[in-house]
């Protein structure tokens, strides 16, 4: 096979793609921690997130996963004999619930059907029921299924409870539009491998005043690595980092959103949307179906079914060896689906390469269909 | 425009994508060349480009353009009064003729349409008339116009007479099959930033004893940075650079080398002619006729004629635009062809993106065919 792994271009739904200026502000020196030079670039930075957040709440950046970041959200405003409110449409959104479980309080779980959204009348009923809930969560922009659930309206279905709003916004923010402040999110979790367009590495905790009046709370859980407060203590004593971060993911994250906002967030963010809208469009022309609700499609990640006797592990293997990487269906829908991310770097020119791969690969695995069809109709949305 | 510079993909007859292997290597800490670290290195690399080229004899490797190339294939074996016999079939041809006309030596020009190769016959015929010839010179590939000449042949229409032939191999060696000693070829030229993967800087002369004999002759043309005979007598001394050689294109060069053999040569060959193959019979799918003579294709560069009402530089803005860079056509054939390179690292993803490109920024400009027929051309091709 021609394509090693240091050549094959990612449109998993993250990591992606990183620009050749990261590459390089990542390689920067690396310079101390506590000095004016650092805290510079980290004030910079997280003011960067805060735009793209639409947001003035602080942001705490972690350095680890972005599970680390739906973690500290949730360790920092759990109180014992809390009643949490999990809405379950995929993979990631279990992931806010699991947490919860694991402070030992059985979250109240509404599960969706992979596909579909959260949707504001869910929220309202399940708030009658249940009308003392402290933390709702839900995902914003659903990975494993490729939905956007609208978080605007979840947020306003919330208004006259007391609950906090817990929203996972790893794969949403910088690829689609978040405004926290407007929308009333609480704490909006987001993650650098993804819109951010950074290697893993940093998790991004927005939190709302809100929020940070159940931190510190005596009857709260333990917290320290993830203490959201330690981290807004560092910011006030003029952005110190509690303790020493991933020094070349910061200068990387600083570079990275320098390049978003030379593009502009409104542009890229469209940009975004019509790289969704393509592949959508040269799916369909294919034959295929998508899994995603119409009108709640994700805009950085697509997801369709795999037509019937498609063999998804071939399928996959032939799209690997013509050098593209996409991602399966996880859970129950392992096999049946394929999903391809498109984030950061994504334009015109992957899209049109990537359909025309997955229609190499779907001919060579005998699928039929019109030959050209996806890259036909991918090139009528991007006309 | 979404792609910036530094975005864009390379698909211009060199200078090429580069891979991150090289890039890393070119990074590595700059080491003195007078060391026993240093003549290894150079060492192994010109070994790597012996193999390539398929020779025993010593290679020149100069910090210089590849035009620094020819001109010291030629300032090294030139001698006053010398008949010079220049094929001339395109752009490239035609400056190893300047730099016999620079010389102050009126070359025998035989000029041949663009698109049509030198062949035997046509150099048997000159040496009929011109039997005291002392250097004939031919361009491999023809970059200007995609055409392969059969070097092979050329050669062996050359026995019998007294002349070397020079051949430039710029944008053939490392891409295409190349023997020069079993072929007989006397002066090899070739350069880094084509189908060896770096980018631009250095030059490659191979030299047969031949050629060897013309050298340091009192009737010759004074040279310094360009003598052949001081990097030969460095070799001897123990891998030694005359002057202080690019060092990080050196590393490169031999990282470049290193996954040439990973590949297997004969595979990367293969893998060449393929991607030509595809990117001929997609563009002949979608009504567009070839430049380059049937039977002698260029394996590293595709050249077709714009059909008729197309304006070429919004064609190629289109494309440019979509993130991909292309060439035009040069001398009497710009705005009538545009060159597509496929050198390197160029696989099957490269072909259906560039191809794909390509047919959305025709229907862009108003060609009226049949779209995704040259998506599905160089589907078939690639299966």
């Amino acid at each position: 096979m021609f394509y090693s792994e240091d050549l094959t271009y990612l449109m998993i739904p993250g990591p992606v793609e990183i620009h050749p200026r990261v590459y390089q502000a990542m390689n920067e020196h690396v310079f101390g921690h506590r000095t004016a030079h650092f805290r510079t670039i980290l004030q910079q930075a997280t003011e960067g997130i805060q735009k793209v957040l639409g947001t003035v709440n602080p942001v705490a950046i972690m350095a680890g996963s972005g599970t680390l970041g739906l973690h500290a959200a949730l360790s920092n405003v759990l109180r014992k004999g809390d009643e949490v409110l999990c809405f379950v449409n995929g993979k990631f959104s279990e992931r806010q619930a699991d947490i919860v479980s694991a402070f030992g309080i059985e979250p109240i779980i509404k599960e969706i059907p992979y596909g579909e959204p959260v949707l504001p009348e869910q929220v309202k009923e399940a708030l009658e029921t249940h009308p003392d809930v402290a933390i709702t969560t839900v995902c914003h922009n659903e990975t494993s299924t490729g939905v956007l659930s609208p978080l605007k309206e979840i947020s306003e279905a919330l208004k006259g409870s007391n609950s906090l709003l817990s929203a996972d916004g790893i794969t949403s923010a910088a690829g689609d539009y978040v405004l926290m402040d407007d929308w009333g999110v609480d704490l909006f979790v987001s993650g650098s491998q993804k819109c951010f367009g950074l290697p893993p590495g940093l998790a991004f905790i927005s939190h709302s005043p809100k929020a940070d009046e159940r931190m510190n709370d005596p009857n709260g859980f333990p917290t320290y690595y993830d203490s959201i407060p330690l981290y807004s203590a560092g910011i006030k004593k003029g952005w110190d980092a509690p303790f020493t971060p991933p020094i070349g993911l910061v200068y990387g994250l600083l570079e990275s959103l320098n390049i978003m906002f030379e593009e502009g967030l409104e542009n890229r963010i469209k940009r975004h949307h019509k790289m969704g809208e393509a592949f959508r469009s040269a799916f369909l022309a294919m034959g295929l179906s998508l899994l995603a609700k119409e009108n709640y499609h994700s805009n950085t990640v697509t997801t369709a079914l795999l037509p019937e006797g498609v063999n998804s592990s071939e399928f996959s293997r032939v799209v690997r060896e013509m050098g593209i990487l996409i991602a399966g269906g996880q859970g129950h829908l392992k096999g049946k689906i394929f999903r391809v991310g498109h984030m950061n770097l994504v334009g015109p020119r992957e899209v049109l390469m990537t359909v025309s791969v997955i229609e190499h690969a779907l001919r060579k695995v005998g699928y039929e269909f019109t030959p050209g069809s996806g890259v036909t109709a991918a090139s009528d949305v991007l006309m």
